[in-house]
């Protein structure tokens, strides 16, 4: 497969980013196209990363074109506005990314800048899939289990979504999920607060029976609940993107307040320091497992390609495991499915068929939701 | 302050209630009222309770009117729907307690019962306060800073929310942050998904300009998100309560996940094990810091009177804070402030107004979303 990877997106750029790219092409048997300023992206190679063993060789990788360099200067500013800039500046690396994939002369692009910047590039440049009302940001999350990360989708995309869009976001987990991250026969799950059938909100409550009735390929576990998210047993968890970002960063909140309460009960007392010596090892296993960097990226799911987003402050690490990512989108044609999927999918019932599905549930909010604390 | 505290509500109940109504009477200089089955709370104070040092002395309590019991013989079964039980038992527990309060003849009511029938029993005997549209659960959450709990709300009593809710939310939070949890001047927070005023979905777009503008005595920090909940610089963050259940369950459901691969990589190997062995105070005390049990329960404001929910799986400690919690809440006379303040807040804008006050911060929700990952 074929990487256009972002070498000025993200805060480590283009530092990380190439030496990220580099080591994909050195691992795997995919090339990689490092756009961005070819002065500046010369200049970050000439200077061995050292953290990186052994050492991938440039030189070499460069000869045989599995690593190459893809001239532009146009750059988003940081302070500029992201979805305005990338519509301003044509050839910013984004959208040159974008426009490989576009132009079929890439199969997958990744980037660690702006996630709004990109969801914008793609969509002005790549467009939606057929029949996808919203192509959604979905984040791998770690689980209880170490071989089951969990996909949330949407993690950010869309603020207030129709309940018709959370199915599409349910098939496009399930493909991911699937073909992506491997799960033979992912379990979806819809983002409420009580697992019973009649809990939610207004979109939850329209989201259900969709699910259940009209959304056939999916294996729907029924709501869930925040309880759920890292216990492993949801596969894929929809949710609008307001929540979905909502649960992304409490989630990251809790982990680092956790982390920064047992550094001060134990870097507070002498021999508490001394004894979390040997421990050390221990928690770097900890921390690696709750490493997002290992998840590869999150893909912007429903355009046409195979488009991944990392965190900005990636590392050469989750660099390369999103390069990976996007060559697994991409090989096992993530995009396709998904436009096969949706455009199979059932026509979905009238809003009148709708509230006869979800009537017999119906009770007063106020008291329906206190029940769930 | 004269507590009702209801016996027979909780995984617990009554043995874990009645001792930590006896510890609470004991502690203090409030005076508790079991209420309940007479024969069963006597049953479960002749048991004295394994980990109470000193253990109160219950005769002597009974003896000067500190502790007394009020019987009642309807109880709530597990699976009766909460909502409609206290309306159909009108003498369970919860109602008896509520009446107590509506009464005068107890300042505070405390319940471990399910918190949808301890919501809806309050608005059946106590009502509103004038001009609150919904009242709503507040939870007290910990933050990195151990002086100062962050308060959340609404935490699960109206998933579907009018801005305006928002802004009653945001004046009983301050109160209840000043006046219980000794916050000189709370700084609120709006729940979004990134920190700048334009940010959020269509209700928190909404319930900005009218916290920033139209909310009097509040300290209005703008818009927080995930990442902000347990930083400690918020005092109260302001929510409806479908977001605020998802984050309080996913903070405890990522606390345990961690908790668990700790275990589990320490556990996993016989000289961790007895590498962490001297560490077990230390990873005690931050399990104390981490207990949502110290934190005296939710409050269920915008009721008149002093009612506390606390969580189902209470033991004796839990109920002893929710007790002050509700006593200080009522003798700091929480509900006359709510009361008050919420008669003087000024007239909200009219729709047109407040789509002019949104109109300068107007963008296309995909791309605005995306950029806040």
């Amino acid at each position: 497969m074929r990487i256009a990877l972002d070498a000025m997106g993200g805060d480590n750029a283009p530092y990380e980013i190439v030496w990220g790219g580099a080591l994909a092409a050195a691992q795997t048997q995919d090339s990689v196209i490092l756009v961005g300023n070819e002065a500046e992206i010369r200049k970050a190679l000439r200077h061995r990363h050292p953290k990186i063993r052994p050492i991938p060789d440039v030189e070499a990788l460069m000869a045989n074109g599995r690593l190459s360099i893809l001239h532009t200067d146009e750059s988003i500013a940081m302070d500029d506005a992201p979805a305005a800039a990338v519509r301003r500046k044509k050839n910013c690396s984004i959208n040159v990314c974008m426009r490989l994939v576009k132009e079929g002369k890439a199969d997958a692009a990744v980037s660690a800048g702006n996630s709004g910047a990109m969801a914008a590039s793609a969509l002005f440049i790549l467009g939606r899939i057929k029949g996808v009302a919203r192509p959604a940001i979905a984040t791998v999350m770690p689980s209880k289990d170490p071989d089951r990360p969990t996909l949330l989708l949407d993690a950010g995309a869309n603020t207030d979504c129709h309940h018709e869009w959370l199915r599409e976001f349910a098939v496009m987990g399930d493909i991911y999920s699937r073909l992506v991250l491997g799960h033979e026969k992912p379990v979806v799950g819809l983002m409420s607060i009580g697992t019973e059938d009649s809990k939610g909100n207004e979109l939850t409550k329209h989201a259900f029976p969709l699910l259940r009735d009209y959304t056939p390929g999916i294996t729907f576990r029924g709501n869930v609940e925040g309880h759920d998210v890292f216990e492993g047993k949801t596969d894929v968890i929809v949710c609008d993107g307001f929540i979905g970002n909502v649960i992304l960063k409490t989630s990251e909140s809790a982990a680092h307040a956790i982390g920064y309460w047992l550094k001060r009960i134990v870097f507070g007392n002498f021999l508490y320091k001394l004894a979390a010596l040997p421990l050390v090892p221990a928690l770097k296993r900890l921390r690696h497992h709750m490493d997002p960097e290992v998840y590869g990226g999150a893909p912007l799911l429903g355009v046409p390609g195979a488009v991944i987003i990392t965190h900005g402050s990636s590392t050469h690490k989750a660099i390369a495991y999103a390069c990976a990512a996007g060559s697994r989108a991409a090989a096992h044609n993530v995009s396709k499915e998904i436009a096969e999927r949706i455009a199979a999918l059932p026509e979905p019932p009238t809003d009148e068929e709708l509230t006869e599905l979800i009537g017999h549930h119906g009770q007063r909010p106020v008291e329906t939701a206190a029940e769930n604390r």
